[in-house]
């Protein structure tokens, strides 16, 4: 094989990987995009009352599992078959580890048309729902951004998305003081302010895992694993570092 | 170079790639073990209500957490130099997926203890030591089986520990509705209640980490990946499945 053709097969197996990669990267965003309608329907149903949006949302939820698995094969077919190293190694990571993020995003949003067909059919809790739709927006916002930031690998962005993560957390204990105290005064009110306050953690839990996506992101763009480092350490990665091996 | 040499040297870089292999599963294992003692202490720290061991349970989650990012950065570079094959790349992303899982469980651990602090110094529940302790025993056996299932390649015992997991979600519910039922009856007790409830929850998310780690080892054993396919379809792939490249 002469030289030349060499580099042409080099570049036919270089192509058709990047081809690969891209179509990874595509799959991780569709199910993004599934996730987060799903969150978003939830919140509706929800807000709404709809049994019906709900029902919808746990039905599609069997979708969201499906992705997930179907993602993990490609990348592990990736991995077994094309060897990638540095950058490209680190997409196919942060690839597999934010689609369970995301899996784990969905099984939220399905809890929550759970307590919403419970709220809608059962009686509807006497407060509750304003902080839901508040803190809602807020994480939905954050899985959105989570997912720029990764269709950009955008970094600044992902440490925007974590530093948010703060501020949910501190309206959401705010909403459950709230709601406890509600429960005093009312005990009849109880079971349907509980609903209220499962939901309100699923919606916290999802913005913990948009966070953990969002320092995918910067581990896949700087290099560097910034989980359990803390937000200042975090900073200083996104502002000060650049990629050792991109 | 002979074929004698080149035959050493593929086997010296065999050997060596195993020592890897090995040292990476040894790792997560290691983690496994602390993060089991994790959750006892975190239980015992309850019932006993001590303080003490609560704040220590809180002060080691940063070792799991650690643990988890060694363990991946571990896998990362065996990928990146070994790129390993069929049951080696199962191990080595089994590794990473359970460790993702084990740190969740180190974190709700450390949440069980907060809860532990505050009913230890802000007064106990009236209700709900009793199902804590029992649902407690419960999933650290099965985490401490699904960690066994994983050092010995078991993938009978890994869905075992599957199968625990339906009975833990029955427990959690039916201590779920006792406690409701009893705020309702004494809403002064509401507080002190919800704290055992979110322990209860943090008991019931460790229950779903240790199927997952359980779901991981039959992945690794069997070639197969069963997750979202229910325990009827999983028990299938035990029982009929021999590994395609093993």
């Amino acid at each position: 094989m002469s030289v030349d053709m060499n580099t042409d097969l080099n570049q036919h197996i270089s192509q058709q990987f990047n081809t690969e990669l891209e179509e990874l990267r595509s799959q991780l965003l569709a199910m993004g995009g599934a996730v987060e309608k799903q969150v978003s329907d939830a919140i509706d149903s929800l807000i709404d009352a709809d049994s019906e949006l709900a029902l919808s949302v746990r039905a599609k939820d069997d979708d969201v599992n499906f992705m997930e698995v179907s993602i993990d094969e490609e990348a592990s077919r990736i991995l077994a078959r094309r060897q990638p190293a540095a950058s490209d190694l680190r997409l196919v990571i942060a690839c597999t580890k934010a689609s369970t993020d995301l899996e784990r995003i969905g099984d939220e949003a399905a809890k929550i048309a759970r307590f919403s067909m419970e709220l809608a059919e059962n009686g509807e809790s006497p407060r509750g729902y304003i902080e839901a739709r508040h803190i809602g927006t807020h994480v939905r916002k954050m899985v959105q951004d989570a997912l720029n930031a990764f269709a950009r690998f955008d970094a600044d962005m992902a440490l925007a998305v974590a530093q948010e993560d703060k501020s949910v957390d501190r309206e959401y204990r705010s909403a459950m003081r709230e709601l406890v105290t509600y429960m005093m005064e009312d005990p009849r009110s109880i079971t349907r302010v509980l609903n209220i306050m499962w939901v309100l953690r699923s919606l916290e839990r999802i913005g913990d895992h948009a966070r953990n996506i969002a320092e995918y992101v910067i581990y896949l763009v700087k290099g560097t694993d910034v989980r359990h480092i803390g937000l200042k350490k975090m900073k200083a990665e996104v502002f000060e570092r650049s990629p050792s091996d991109a």
